[in-house]
């Protein structure tokens, strides 16, 4: 092979943004290559890959299995020896034998392949264990800065977290005349985390006094999303260049020349992408040609099958409605309404009968007791199985609907709207719903969810009248405790101290302690918070702290 | 105060094997306050209390909350101003100011109480991040090895991991003059993990040449139970001390009188305990009175049924039969012999008219399909739905009844059989499940369990003479693939160069990786082996590995 014609006359560089799929060894090491020839044949000099793109980030348990870390170098391997014409830095987890009883198999490296060959290969110094991340469990720290000549210009090597700390190894790689800094990431998306991280990155640029270029991957994980936003700042942190949010691209730069910059999406559609983007991953890398979402008439299973709609397309979402005697007329026309201007097949399954068969095996046991919360959660398992029903019979992912506010507390059944495999909007609170929804149709140029959804007060409708706020406080007092709670892990006397009744505070905490149980047995959904549940928090449920008050 | 009466001439050396609450921190502290005192009644001088004993472990999340540590290490102080006429040693998370990014707020840390203060801490050296510890994500690292005199002798102080590894800083402390090692654990079990520990132990105390005490903690927390098993090797590794394992206990020792050497239970015996003091803290240190058991009349709901009758009494559990048209006679009069033996609240509850109201409602969407799948899951779901009212109406702890073989392959049905809140033999391959009933029945003197329940071939009755054995393999040679897989992350390869037909080892692992979805979403329970589902195995949902095959 040899460098296309026209390849310009300044060595550049490109940043490969891609999405690869966890433990897809062979195919993510072909989409490398493909990219590899692709930014040769457009006149880069060198490429750089994301963090672990070879295995997929986070790969978890599987990084401890022997057979992965060699199947995963046996392709680096491969990939190297047919590597021409340009350079490659690629991600890849770097065999050693464990010592010790930790059982941490492998680095966390970056390979610069040239020449057919891996000629030098980097090791992650500093590893996150904090948040969602486990690097402590699987990799040994790497020791040594390393600054290398390439076919662009002799550059220092750094990993995700090592580039978020000051210090090493940077200011190492620049004494040693690296003129640029190289960053592979795979760094999780949160609410505005594209941003704070150009900054950080621009901060560390000011620090060193040299340009940094950081690649971060693109594509959903289980939970996470990952955004992509690749950019490089000059050495006074003034970013040249920058790769679009949520979706793959090469980014061609070139210190000298002007390069493109892509704008950020404004805060509200950059989480609605997120969540798009989230949700069509996990479809698409696990199978599902369909999904499935229980349409209430509300705002949150409004939203849902919105997100469905523009992550799948219209012919791949079913919309059901269960009614019950406990429904409105209101939100069962609405219901139907969203299906229709969404475009999705709708069908009804009125769930009456079956609440009677209940009430009839059950009139023994519960004779002489008060009817309450075992009625209303049956309603929702009904509808829990009846969906799953359909699940099972036609292979149709089902998409739960519960929001943050609510996972919080614990104001959903178990087995009911909870049953399902991907939580879409879990870690969004409620008032962002509603955020979402108006952004949504402010884009569409009309209503696409009515007005009525929006004006509506919420309920659960599980009794006649119920009113969220029957059991909760306001959704806007709800959602401040809980970012404090939740996210902060502040006290509840200093959440109070933003000026909420310290009574509602302490009755919110008791609800997100009790609730632990419920969380530990929900769907996987999509993280757009600094801190979402699941791997990211991890608390016991067997607890008494906080209970004596 | 003043030391008792009955103190004899030498001091004396005692281990406080303590069962604590996680959060529970005051009551910890007067829990550890009054083991002091019996210590120093009962003639001790030292008294050893195991890791983290205040807090608890593992509390998880909670180490992250500023106001949580700094009550823990006001309630160890408070308990400090209290200490006299002995010294004690107390474990505590040692709050510090976090540094960088990481997070870790505290050291894991060990206290001396003496003379009405803390006159000396030793931080933790060695963090296990691996299986189902996080020590990285909470905890800093000590650097010092710590030697010091006490009312007892001069002792070397270890905390659980550090006495795993050889060298620092026991080698250090010896030669710094400690004529014993003491170390504080709390080390949850596995089967044969207390006779591990103690060979480990042993080769520690040869290697330095120094006697060495483990003080364990006891109890159940979440999926994990700590077995106690707290014991003293003199300097050749020579076991001069051991109190009981699964319950609380005050050794007190003398390195150079005979001491009280507790027996160990055989290895089945030892896999009952722990199950049945995981179930009886899980109700109890959650607040549950009462627990509810479907009986199936098949074997693992009847060991189930066995275990929360020894856990909590018979008059604390309602087992409740539910049958199907698919259900034999012979399940049917099995399930209530089952009760009747146990001397347990048995109410039947047929779901067929519920059946029939599902088949009507999906009547529409479902014809001209094949019933199948969806029809076995929805009997296991109704089943699901009102043992949940019933836990709904009446406060009950559901416990599910699955086993591990089954969780490993996923033969079981999310929010059907797997709907409840402690899963007690998720942890328990189905060969150990006979093993565990025909030694209780064995212990019983008479058949609990009848002996029809152990000879029936196993099936889920979901289906017309359906029998596990159509859809799995013989369960002897299940859980020896699933050993290999689950337990020692071998490839195909691995565990077929022991015997096993490489096809059948492939389509396991597949049905294994498949059902990670499912896992994810199971109650907790009791963890028994060296590896189990939930913090101990964490893998992807969303993962290509293995799937080209």
């Amino acid at each position: 092979m040899k460098l296309a014609d026209t390849a310009p006359m300044a060595p550049r560089l490109a940043l490969a943004q891609i999405n690869p799929t966890v433990g897809d060894i062979d195919a993510n090491a072909a989409k490398v290559g493909e990219w590899i020839g692709r930014a040769r044949d457009e006149g880069a000099a060198l490429v750089l890959f994301p963090e672990l793109c070879i295995p997929g980030y986070p790969a978890e348990d599987l990084y401890l299995k022997r057979h992965f870390l060699e199947h995963n170098e046996r392709a680096l391997n491969e990939l190297a020896a047919k590597v021409e014409g340009i350079e490659a830095l690629v991600g890849f987890a770097e065999p050693r034998e464990p010592e010790g009883s930790d059982g941490a198999r492998a680095y966390n490296s970056l390979a610069l392949l040239a020449g057919g060959e891996v000629r030098a290969v980097y090791r992650k110094i500093h590893l996150p264990n904090y948040g969602v991340f486990d690097e402590r469990r699987y990799f040994v720290p790497g020791a040594d800065p390393m600054a290398t000549d390439t076919a662009y210009a002799r550059v220092g090597l750094t990993i995700c977290e090592d580039i978020w700390i000051p210090g090493t190894p940077e200011t190492e790689e620049v004494a040693d005349g690296a003129e640029l800094i190289l960053n592979a990431s795979a760094s999780p998306y949160h609410r505005n985390k594209g941003i704070e991280r150009e900054a950080m990155v621009a901060e560390r640029a000011r620090e060193t006094g040299a340009p940094i270029a950081l690649c971060n991957t693109v594509g959903g994980q289980d939970e996470l999303v990952f955004d992509g936003h690749s950019f490089i700042v000059d050495a006074k942190g003034a970013t040249i260049a920058r790769a679009p949010q949520f979706e793959e691209a090469l980014l061609h730069c070139d210190l000298e020349q002007p390069c493109p910059v892509a704008e950020t999406l404004d805060p509200v559609a950059e989480v609605y992408a997120a969540l798009r983007l989230g949700l069509h991953d996990y479809a698409e890398k696990n199978g599902f040609e369909h999904v499935v979402v229980a349409l209430s008439g509300g705002i949150d299973s409004a939203l849902v099958a919105m997100i469905a709609v523009d992550a799948l397309a219209a012919e791949r979402v079913t919309c059901v409605s269960m009614p019950s005697p406990h429904s409105s007329g209101g939100t069962r026309s609405d219901a139907k309404t969203i299906a229709e201007n969404l475009g999705c097949e709708f069908m009804e399954i009125p769930i009456s009968d079956a609440m009677g068969a209940y009430t009839q095996a059950l009139a023994e046991p519960f004779a002489g007791t008060e009817p309450g919360l075992a009625e209303e959660n049956l309603q929702a398992r009904i509808r829990g199985n009846l969906i799953m029903a359909l699940s099972n019979r036609f292979g149709w992912l089902v998409l739960t609907t519960g929001n943050k506010s609510e996972m919080s507390v614990g104001y959903a059944t178990l087995y009911g709207d909870m049953a399902g495999g991907f939580a879409v909007i879990k870690d969004v609170p409620k008032t962002l719903v509603y955020d979402l929804v108006r952004h949504r149709n402010a884009a569409a140029g009309h209503e696409l969810v009515p007005s009525s959804v929006l004006d509506r007060p919420p309920s659960a409708e599980l009794a006649p009248d119920q009113r969220d706020t029957d059991s909760l406080p306001d959704y806007d007092v709800l959602d401040r405790i809980l970012e404090g709670y939740v996210e902060r892990d502040e006290s509840p006397e200093e959440i109070a101290a933003a000026g909420l009744p310290i009574d509602v505070v302490e009755r919110v905490i008791h609800m997100v302690d009790g609730a632990e149980y419920k969380r530990r047995q929900a769907p996987p959904g999509i993280k757009i918070t600094p801190k979402a549940f699941g791997r990211d928090r991890r608390l016991p449920i067997t607890s008494r702290y906080g209970s004596a008050k």
